[in-house]
């Protein structure tokens, strides 16, 4: 605790009044009241970049999925559950906002209705129908005053080809991929290992590190892009 | 922590020797590497009336879904991620059982296959067939040598038909009900209202208490069946 605050000091304040807004976590979509589809996620890397933009200086927020963390010293929290209150809460702050860092494992799909009862399992199979939810990152990324859009790509096979066409398809600044087929790292883990990609073309591989140390690690690499 | 080794101190060893298995949690039901299905449950009412189980002098074991709950004192805790893994993990030790506790929110359907890679959100809707899970509490209850039998029914409407019907049908010794349509207990909540009802008829209302003292009431209430 101690140990953190000290490297705080010394730390440059890269992001000093800037306001930067983080998406953490998983979504939960309702179908009915006691059953929902979900993503891994422990939301450890976003409120790890979150503490990093906050020691760097910046105005925090963290608009959380339902996870099991404490909120970073110096981070305002908005929690969310399902990925149409993180779009909602996402798009409210939007417009005060320099950098947007979308960490958050959002569902891509909800459930056509959600069952005000609970469903009775009277059938041996159950047919679901699923229709997509709106892609937050790549509606902050389209504003014409868009923040500096920084997205995650979470992958298990050509972790390259699909960062990169994600970066461009959904009109980001930067895209950070971690390959998660490799059960060492990402999801539950405190290590991650990612590769930073850039609008501009460059690339970066950050070797597997703890989340906390890599939160740093990309803030600074953001602090150098946005500056 | 001295208060509640105290009051086990002066609880009756009511269980002594007998063998209790308890399922608790959600189950999760995987559509790809990233997405699953599950069900609220914090698993705190399962993990209670293992403590209580084990102060009251069972050999108690705990087979539970992904939760984050510590072990209470001298429980055994097996780990397991999906419904089908839930039942595989208590049949392993049903023919030493005498006392088998179902709090757990397994999962009813499961996704007919998952898929071994990350399924692209190309299209606008998606459908997904599920198919049931093998029920745990009914296959246990249907044994010949099945152990003393306890369900969970959490509904949201008609509870007492609901847990009534549900009894009988899997042929349960005893279901605990609770009315998850008040949001001030069950789920997440450190507090829970429940009606007993066995199958000899009697059934006993428990107004809201704390899952810990909800834990050892049932208990107290099961060892009186048992002998």
């Amino acid at each position: 605790e101690i140990a953190t605050s000290v490297a705080a000091q010394f730390q440059s304040r890269s992001l000093d009044g800037l306001r930067v807004v983080i998406t953490a976590g998983p979504t939960r979509e309702a179908l009915d009241p006691v059953r929902y589809i979900s993503n891994h996620s422990s939301g450890k890397m976003g409120f790890s970049i979150a503490a990093a933009a906050a020691e760097a200086g910046a105005i925090t927020t963290v608009i959380a999925g339902p996870v099991h963390l404490s909120t970073p010293d110096s981070v305002h929290r908005i929690d969310v559950t399902s990925a149409s209150e993180m779009c909602a809460a996402t798009l409210s702050l939007i417009d005060d906002c320099d950098i947007f860092i979308a960490t958050a494992a959002v569902a891509d799909y909800r459930p056509v209705s959600s069952a005000e009862q609970k469903i009775k399992k009277t059938t041996d199979t159950l047919n679901i129908t699923l229709i997509k939810n709106v892609d937050i990152v790549s509606t902050v990324a389209a504003r014409d005053d868009s923040p500096f859009t920084v997205g995650f790509a979470a992958e298990t096979q050509d972790v390259e080809r699909y960062a990169r066409d994600k970066m461009q398809r959904k009109k980001l600044d930067m895209i950070i991929a971690n390959d998660v087929a490799n059960s060492d790292i990402g999801f539950n883990s405190n290590d991650n290992a990612v590769t930073i990609f850039s609008k501009c073309g460059d690339s970066e591989a950050i070797a597997q590190t703890s989340k906390q140390q890599l939160g740093r690690l990309l803030i600074a690499k953001i602090a150098t892009k946005v500056h």
